[in-house]
């Protein structure tokens, strides 16, 4: 594999390449193989972006329909029957079946352009320039994101140019068993001479992850929902990482029963990994004048089109969802043997997350990376997140057939039994 | 055309939309097609992102090669085949044989993150926190790149939240004929009291694209890059609407001798309208740690390979730019025939741009957008770029046949005549 | 009393001639005079600002002594007598009896121009842009101080510019009983996501004066000196209010064998109330270079002298402090048994504070605004703090008469009694 | 003369002690004397805080009267006697002759505290947080004023924090001869995407003092007042060293028959030196709620008393405004006298200024310091101005006797000639 080229001409600020040193070439579904032809089951699934797998068929082949015929690619925020076709199919198959009322924005594909639009959003929408945002909490790294991104390595290398406008609190469970974190945030919004600038909104993802897949309780959520409803706050749900069917359920918010105010959609949008992003918004909340916000590939139509052949294929009815519970309950519990099997070896680790979003925390990033570095070796894909990177983290693809799955998690516990021994 | 869903659908930021209430469909090169069958000239070109063209066969062919068998989409950033092979081309078509030397990183696929990774690689590199960019400068809107754009409408719709980083200095012929605005830059480099604190870099396009297509004059833009170079400032070339040829050269400050330090491409870097940007750097800059600037779809080799293809079919010679030359004359020569009719009207109206980067500044919006309203209905697809939208902009694809280059002149001339008369 | 002339041209923003509305002429000790010839009680002192009450015989014979000749009054930043007479007593008095060793800065003579400089050269001296303030902090309202201030009503005055560089953390006692807030505190720093920027500094009051009279505990204080020691991170305690024997030690932090690394000192330092302020700073923190921060009125002769008269008077020994102690027990009481008798009506009350710092918390503004409305009815000037104004503050002159004490505390258990009954 | 202990324990922030290496003890009207007995001309006048000299006698008989009994010295924002009769005082002696109205805030007694005040209220009366400052510009060096202020020296010593909310401009002559910087201004006030947020508000010097004793035309100052009304941005003249007569007027901007909205006054304004500013403001501009500006000495009796006595006894009519217009002539053909000398050395050097507030333009700090450097010898203190320190500027108290006026001069001159020769 001829990696020469590569290192020389990408910037140092490559990253994953370090850690998987291999050229790939050819994907399908669960399955990654590098040009000397060696596969890999992957358990990282573009961090999330291919919850569908690599190169799913019906996905593709839609995608090769609209090619066929010489239909527009790019078209900026034109009228396309492409999108219109991506509408009407997210608005019958996702919106009305979960009786949700949004209008939707087309921000620019990546993700961090819609936490930019979001954001601005709530602060148009009600004239404050405070967010709240998380301990831990990732919503990219523009400068406008970062403001709520926890990250020191990018918060770092600004060129010392401070972020402005987002406040951070403590997340679910940050400050331990017993202490409801929700409480210091209601408190500080009764207090005027807290600090705390009364916000535009809170923006908030419902299990973190790149933070180290923290799932936060479902009351924690349903209350949160409450504390900005009583003070006129809007409820930001991040789900760029936990939606699409990730955590179970089409959006991570419905197993507690919560609508948000404004949703920021990315990652698996699109089901085959083209670029793609989308903000949902109460109607009310829509105060853009036209072309207030911009970006040149908001009219992506391969996305509109893989993305309306994904809720096509995968989400007409519940069955998909309830495959990624079932499976989420078999990582779960294997996560939670490896885990218990760490913990005898004098190891602090526990399991976590929500349905194929999932973790082992092993308590330092050293620990981790001998474990992933060795699933590595042993043809397993997997990644660390965490702010250490303590946390072995399970991203698979949502498609992925039980015998990848199980094989998979088979390499894992012989890795952490083979680096931990 | 059923546009319903998508009026209720969609934000109100939607904006091209209410140019062109068509819904369209199909695309060719310089054709549009609505739904109903009506063809139009294409004149916008995804906004200078299709400089090949809607479709182009050959680049949508290594489009379907790479579709056709299971090759990985979406790579983060691993090393990938497509990648190696893009990397490859573009050192040997485009760097070699211009005796550049660049290390390249891909920030996120759209020229907002490109202007975030390169101004935030500026001020790490020099330890500066500020960059000065020029009156009607555009680069984007997340909020580090809107520090440096000039216009009004995204800026003051950010919540209330001012930009950091970014000082404004006139551009190119801003202060009048017979002023160099360099001179003032220069002053207040040299004064300790001037209220510049020191720049890391300056970015600049030498087309302002959005801007009104002001193209600087070449010997201002070798003169800032020798202030650049006298004051240890790094100059940033953003082109990303003037690059990939665009202005009749692969870059657009080919024309000017000069190299930059920093240059950004976004835009028809694919070839296919497909989301993809670069960052180049000169190597003892890429002072990135990995990890410090991420982004999910940095590694979508889609684009990777639609934009080699671009490159290797044409870019190995100076045919096409010579071609995109001529036709550049054509459209001056034929732009300043209607801007002298424009002027016989009582109208100040001028010809300005470089290659096939054109406009003709007509004084107003609203003089400017009763021509474009009448070519649309004439079956020309044709937008207004400046301050006030004063300026009829022509960026047509590269690729355009003469007949339907001249053929939109015509609708063009018609128009103009029969708005104004 | 004449107060038309006052109420049409002062601007509304003034406040305590709202809550007083008598014009005052004439002051001793802890007796304000009005116009009428109406004696009141002050347990206000200027805010802090009279410590040694109002005219007092010894530091005012001084200053008259100074002004018998013609000594230089203004002095800019020149070396004079006057300064170094200042200088001199402080180290003397102050400095080498607690074995403190400090360089000075005389920033300008107001507090707001105190913690300016001190946290500038807490960010110059460590190179970071962050500054750590607590919930319920009060550092001053110019745009670098109020980035550390957490009332609203000051921050929400910035006419949309959000503050820059300050970030919040519950002060002691702010999560509850039972929580050490310093955990939290801890935990952030530790924690490579948690979104707080490595501070270069931490600034806290001891005993939040405007606040609502919170008293740190000791330990707290003590540990919150060990985890900036152990992060690399300077303490600076803003003595603005809690200085100058206000707590029954010349600096607040004595009584927890804190040494901070710099310290801020105004209000009572001048001794007779003219305005004047100071920086302590460890002698190797001293980064600034000369004349990088400046100010007109750093110079002010007349405070210099005022201020070495006081330091003379009442700390050659203990007995000042010891007084102050025993006062301060004696308020304690007092307001303990106010408090008490509060409950009783089935109000929330309890007593707080340190030395003379001293206050009643009645759990709402309105209430507290009752008593103190009664209380200036019957002669008594007193005021209130905390975010909503629900706290009775006690800042009587440190001098005061036990005498005009009892008589002060007894005018305020009248008016608890008869505005609460 | 002892400065071991000042050298010791000040700060390495002191500067003008450098310049000036001696200890002061007494001054009278334009005379320092040192510890040593050697006397000197002031031509510094605590940089423009002296206007009526050191000691004037008559106002220092007022400050005596007021201290002969315990009026009151410190009244936060009390209603005093004292406060009352100074606005009584400066509506009658200066509002009304004038023919203007204004109301008048009490911000704190520094000038940055005042332009801290004026900035913030003007973007909230106007909704807008932008504040255009000018070139060369010195309005203080809290974060809020040092967003105005153009000197790199502070601009670089705030830690990394970028200043926030200011945008500059070139000041009156700043772009040479023949160009009328406010064609700048106006050009981008009406251009969408110049950059420049549109302003709430205007911050100017008439007269320049740290700056260089630029005295901007008068014209030019109409033509601003002229721009701001049409764009309804505020005008704010920064009065704090040229107002009070330093310029031959009260208020700087007399001279050009404009009418500011906003008015900030320090320095001279309480007439000896006390620490003490003012906002004055047009009444319907007065947006603040009671208590959203404060400090604690913003009611400094002293100053109050002091600042009357002085308008009494300088501004009942117009003689002193008169003599220091003669005063100012003399200078001037002086300093044009040296320049011309200097200039016949082969040095640049011109003279420059509005009455009493005049300079010499040497064209080097060296050069400036070396003739400082020698006057300071010969018995005289003069300090420099301007970017580079290059311009010899002469503040002198406008009370100076014609005897040590000449004096000083011919010193200067002398001083030139021997260190240039």
């Amino acid at each position: 594999m001829q990696t020469q080229t590569l290192e020389r001409m990408e910037s140092n600020v490559r990253t994953y390449s370090r850690a998987f040193p291999v050229v790939f070439t050819k994907a399908q579904n669960a399955r990654l193989t590098d040009e000397a032809g060696r596969e890999y089951i992957d358990f990282l699934a573009g961090a999330g972006t291919l919850n569908y797998g690599h190169n799913n068929p019906q996905i593709k082949q839609a995608l090769l329909d609209y090619l066929a015929e010489d239909n527009i690619v790019h078209g900026l925020d034109f009228f396309t029957a492409a999108k219109r076709h991506y509408l009407e199919t997210f608005e019958e198959v996702i919106l009305k079946p979960r009786g949700l009322d949004y209008k939707v924005q087309f921000p620019g594909p990546t993700g961090t352009n819609a936490v930019e639009a979001a954001i601005r959003l709530a602060r148009n929408a009600k004239g404050r320039h405070n967010i709240v945002t998380f301990t831990n909490g990732f919503h990219g790294v523009t400068m406008g994101a970062l403001a709520t991104t926890g990250n020191r390595k990018f918060r770092e290398a600004t060129g010392g140019v401070p972020t402005v406008g987002g406040s951070f609190l403590p997340y679910d469970g940050y400050l331990g068993e017993g202490t409801d974190t929700l409480d210091y945030f209601e408190k500080l919004l009764g207090d005027k001479s807290g600090g705390l600038d009364v916000p535009a909104g809170v923006i908030v993802e419902t299990v973190q992850g790149e933070g180290g897949i923290n799932a936060c309780g479902l009351e924690w959520l349903k209350r949160l929902e409450g504390i900005c409803r009583a003070h006129d706050i809007l409820l930001i749900v991040d789900d760029i990482q936990a939606g699409c069917g990730r955590t179970g359920k089409f959006f991570s918010f419905e197993h507690a029963g919560v609508v948000p105010d404004i949703v920021t959609n990315s990652k698996s949008l699109s089901g085959l990994g083209l670029p793609f992003s989308q903000v949902l918004m109460r109607p009310e909340l829509d105060v853009w004048k036209p072309g207030q916000y911009n970006g040149t590939f908001r009219g992506f139509a391969l996305a509109f089109t893989t993305a309306a052949a994904a809720l096509e294929h995968f989400w007409r009815d519940d069955s998909f969802a309830e495959e990624v519970q079932r499976k989420g309950e078999i990582v779960a519990e294997r996560f939670g043997r490896i885990a218990a099997w760490i913990r005898e070896q004098g190891i602090e680790a526990s399991e976590r997350g929500r349905g194929l979003m999932r973790g082992i925390d092993v308590g330092s990033g050293d620990i981790a990376d001998k474990i992933t570095g060795k699933a590595f070796e042993n043809g397993l894909v997997i990644e660390t997140s965490g702010q250490d990177g303590e946390v072995v983290k399970c991203l698979c693809p949502l498609t992925i057939p039980d015998e990848d799955l199980l094989k998979g998690l088979d390499i894992l516990e012989e890795s952490a039994k083979s680096a931990l021994r």
